[in-house]
């Protein structure tokens, strides 16, 4: 089907039950990736490229205090928002993403500045910023990303650390708060794939600690002639796995179906320990999101109609 | 064989010649070579860890002010030297990485102190220095990283980006300046392989800069099923083409071998106008060192007898 075209999101994945769940916090989280997919979609349906559009889709959710990226990110154990973030266009294999930025709005925004007028892939820090600055991209206050759930995040996340020193594996079971992520992937018209990533990383990070997010690879990956690929959950265990990019090379080099593929990088990463899930989207448009967590806030929306918004697993 | 061991290293690729370098030049670098591969070695035949064995004859390039990391790490466009680096264990995956740290004294050790002792893949910056004074690594005062053939290149970079604003490209042609690289990849007498890469990064580089050293899968990868490989080059493009996992799926998951698996993947990188080379060992011991550069400081060292310390193409 030469012109089918899709888009999928992702808001993070984790520990999401219906139990832990207000009935508004449900409503403001399927609301918002509505608006964000709606907006990704629009831009294919109007012939726009893969590329605008996983980046406008995830712009919409970095600019929401839902999810752990841009304006709600979570924050590092020194109480600052550090940020990652990737995109890469798959008809090029151009690409471009930013690791421990801390004044930067749109993360992703920044990261497709590298991908047009960088000759490197990734910039970080206080270096990245300037990039930003010299580029005209909106820098903000610290206090921009002051929110009072995820301050009182931190605060748990430092109390539960000091009561458990001998067992600092405690912090793990908390996946949802930790390691939000949100991402997109695509296919357009014209057959061109893009995937984006944005993070804010894991609360109460320390030590300048990057995650999977800005790694072209492990977070994030796209290629025409395979798929497109965003990833969300532990990132150590995806950096290790190679995951984004395994997935292109079980279908490229084993010739498997994409379904076939995501699941068994999901069924590695179960394997060695790691939680977590992934969107992916192939050459022909077909569209996969497995799991092995509970939930992951995601949707998707193609041209023959189907439009979808899911939280928890099985749904 | 399944006793078979060996090493290989390389000391960077690029636009290395016959008539660039010296009768003195070039013995150094071969003494040099040879000492770190034979340390390396050394490890490998008391029945050491292949992951000791990597850590080793890296730690000895980074010591030398020959080649670009550690003690002769290059400068950035700021005049700071900002080093990358990483380890992975072939038999385990786990591994450790750091990016852009500029106090400690041996990138690959603080590496491995990752891989040993953090929850994390990858640390950055300030944090990873924390990190590496925490566990006691040697750090030292800027000063030590300073040489004048370094201080040089950077001066000559910047004067040549001056005269050619609108000529950014040139600043390309000195890929041996820009793009150094260390590494080696091991496989012990116990059957598990290793790899690992550190770097000093690109001449007069900005923005923070990163490059595929510390990337798990685009710099570094090892995996008891397949191969280790350790690249070196233009970074970005090992970046764009996630090379050094590439080799390990072409292997595993095409049944090649690996000297053509790491044919091919030079090939690509050719492809698309990247330029630089790779180490690589498989599970049998066997090595492949493929280049698209006229030369690569290398050497590799098995217990079937070889022991080849090489710089130009062909030789």
């Amino acid at each position: 089907m030469p012109d089918k075209f899709g888009i999928a999101i992702h808001g993070g994945a984790g520990t999401i039950t219906k139990m832990s769940m207000s009935k508004e916090m449900e409503a403001a989280y399927r609301t918002k990736l509505s608006e964000s997919i709606t907006v990704g979609y629009e831009i294919l349906s109007n012939k726009g490229r893969a590329l605008d559009a996983v980046q406008a889709a995830v712009m919409i959710m970095e600019d929401s205090e839902l999810f752990n990226a841009g304006k709600g990110a979570v924050f590092t154990h020194e109480g600052r928002n550090e940020q990652d973030a990737s995109i890469i266009d798959g008809s090029t294999l151009e690409c471009g993403a930013v690791a421990a930025v801390m004044r930067v709005k749109n993360p992703i925004k920044l990261a497709r500045q590298i991908l047009s007028e960088s000759e490197h892939v990734l910039l970080s820090g206080e270096g990245a910023e300037r990039f930003a600055q010299l580029h005209n991209l909106e820098l903000v206050d610290a206090d921009y990303f002051y929110t009072e759930r995820r301050w009182n995040q931190l605060q748990k996340s430092i109390e539960r650390e000091k009561k458990s020193e001998s067992d600092y594996s405690q912090l793990d079971h908390t996946p949802d708060d930790k390691h939000g992520t949100v991402g997109a992937v695509a296919r357009d018209a014209q057959g061109n794939l893009a995937a984006a990533t944005s993070s804010g990383g894991m609360t109460n990070k320390k030590f300048g600690r990057i995650g999977d997010s800005p790694i072209i690879g492990a977070g994030t990956y796209a290629n025409n002639k395979t798929c497109a690929v965003s990833t969300t959950g532990h990132g150590e265990y995806f950096m290790r796995g190679v995951c984004a990019y395994d997935v292109s090379a079980l279908m490229e080099y084993k010739g498997m179906r994409l379904q076939q593929a995501t699941d068994l990088v999901i069924a590695g990463l179960s394997e060695h320990g790691g939680t977590g899930g992934m969107i992916a989207i192939d050459r022909n448009g077909n569209i996969a999101m497995p799991m092995n967590t509970p939930g992951m806030y995601r949707a998707q929306m193609s041209n023959d109609g189907l439009m979808e918004v899911k939280i928890y697993d099985g749904e």
